[in-house]
């Protein structure tokens, strides 16, 4: 295993020194492992948590600020955060307008999200709301969910809705929204290689060098098939393929993001940009914004998903409100 | 050998398709494999213009738009543009203010650029001057030079000078402006791995598992010493100790850029920064700003590198003015 690390079981909190020292801006809870605004929460304004497993960087910390999140809670690499780190952040975050989770949907992330909730509730009767992710149309359970997974939606949900809470929507609107969007998007993710956790020391599967997994999810489990290495025109068609047979998105402008799973170099994803683009317009899909670059990675692994999202002109104005975090920024 | 690519040999072509795809607001001219501005420059602004091989992006075509480039060409992967490419690039970009090359130093950009500079004056008299970037400590001739190589600085050196340009600053002040970064700030680099050029289809060195290249380049080009691989901490140590040796970074503030070579996941160039960070205090330098993330790459290769610019508030300022390009994105 070669990595730039310290020691494999430090890797979460000697990363989480280097966030706080690179980002003034922002809280780091070195305790807790919770990333949170260095400026609190308005009074009016509707607090978003996110959390997750360690190893999909910048999710979910390098997304917390304005026009994003306000606080985010790193789980151990590929591990949920606890209910009481959920809790933790809950309470600093909320100002007294509720919070809204934001949770990709895995079991033990949902577990624990709930928990938390049930925690905060209960201990400081802050109104607590959720969303769950399920964009990943990949396999319809798996071996890390009930139902599908949460994966590349969760980016753009974060930043829509965000802007939302920034205009001051209450809690109910801004659920209602975060449920919209992930109804409104999909996604497919593909493997070259597989990562390496660094606890493991080795890597999470082993795939010949003449095989590539279709369906990949973001911690390296299994999708839908193996398949022989193919050119980016094939593997984008092997992607955005099962993304236009489970929802049409004809009729309306889309979001595209085409992401890295961290080892694949931003040359060869702007290669898959320009091939999914070429399948959306033959499809009669309008682009209207797109994302290309490492947004949900798992560590080191070499390959790409495709995420889809229809929106409208509301949409589109939140998406293009101002977001100042160290993974996105605009408009500041 | 395992990229999203087509075809080994026109992996370039089709990411520039997907450049043009993904970024409207830039132009993308597929024969001359220049990406310039959407808007032409200013009549009073010089432009700035850059190139090199292509495989290190975001670096240079990422770095096209408001506040720092006017235009860069591509060349194809590891291999300089053509002077016919930057002698249209020089055409595209000029306003009649002059145009400013900033050339990273390697024999055959710099022979290039020069042949360039020339043409562009013969044929439409456009002043053209240049600077050479020669910030890496880690040798003084390499193969691939006469000279320190140039690398990170060129980075934080375009973005600076781009906003200096922005102001109206004209030829000979930009062209001074540029040399004096170039001349305060020093890089060193490393690779646990190396890098693959998809027309050569195999690593570009091989190295044992337990190695590491200390110095490396950002072609994977021998650095100072190959040694055994070690903590974060240690790694950081080799990197910045060299560079303090060779310039005196106390007494002003400093920008300091931690940069993923492609393959290192975002967590890992958090763990680096954390130390490199502690390693500065201990040393008596003031951190002004930083980076962290992939700006100069070396492909799939798995490493980081480290740049430090000494600065004043002059210098800060333009650090902080707008910028709008694929790669770095504030103010606006």
């Amino acid at each position: 295993m070669k990595k730039l690390i310290n020691n494999p079981d430090h890797v979460l909190a000697d990363s989480l020194v280097g966030v706080a020292a690179a980002h003034p801006e922002l809280n780091v809870d070195h305790i807790n492992r919770i990333i949170y605004r260095g400026t609190p929460t308005r009074k009016d304004k509707v607090a978003l948590i996110s959390g997750g497993g360690s190893g999909h960087e910048p999710l979910h910390g390098g997304f917390v600020g304005l026009g994003m999140l306000d606080a985010a809670c790193a789980g151990e690499v590929f591990t949920s955060p606890t209910p009481d780190q959920m809790h933790e952040a809950t309470k600093v975050a909320d100002s007294g307008a509720g919070v809204l989770h934001i949770v990709k949907n895995y079991t033990g992330d949902v577990m624990n999200f709930e928990m938390a909730a049930e925690m905060a509730e209960a201990e400081t009767g802050v109104k607590v709301a959720s969303v769950v992710t399920t964009d990943d149309v990949a396999v319809e359970d798996s071996t890390w969910t009930a139902g599908r997974r949460g994966v590349g939606i969760t980016v753009l949900l974060e930043k829509i809705v965000g802007a939302a809470a920034e205009e001051g929507r209450d809690l109910a609107a801004v659920t209602a929204l975060a449920k919209h969007i992930n109804d409104s998007g999909r996604s497919m993710g593909m493997a070259l290689t597989s990562c390496t956790v660094p606890a493991a020391g080795k890597p999470t599967f082993e795939i010949p060098d003449d095989m590539m997994e279709i369906g990949v999810g973001i911690h390296g489990e299994p999708g839908r098939h193996r398949v022989p290495l193919a050119s980016a025109a094939e593997i984008a068609q092997q992607l955005v393929e099962p993304i236009l047979v489970d929802f049409d998105f004809t009729g309306s402008p889309t979001i595209v993001m085409l992401n890295g799973m961290g080892g694949s170099p931003l040359i060869e994803l702007y290669v898959m940009y320009g091939e999914v683009a070429k399948i959306l317009q033959k499809s009669g899909i309008t682009i209207a914004r797109n994302l290309v670059g490492n947004y949900i990675t798992s560590l080191d692994m070499a390959g790409c998903s495709v995420t889809l999202l229809k929106v409208n002109d509301e949409l589109l104005g939140l998406w293009d409100a101002p977001v100042n975090t160290a993974g996105l920024r605009w408009g500041v």
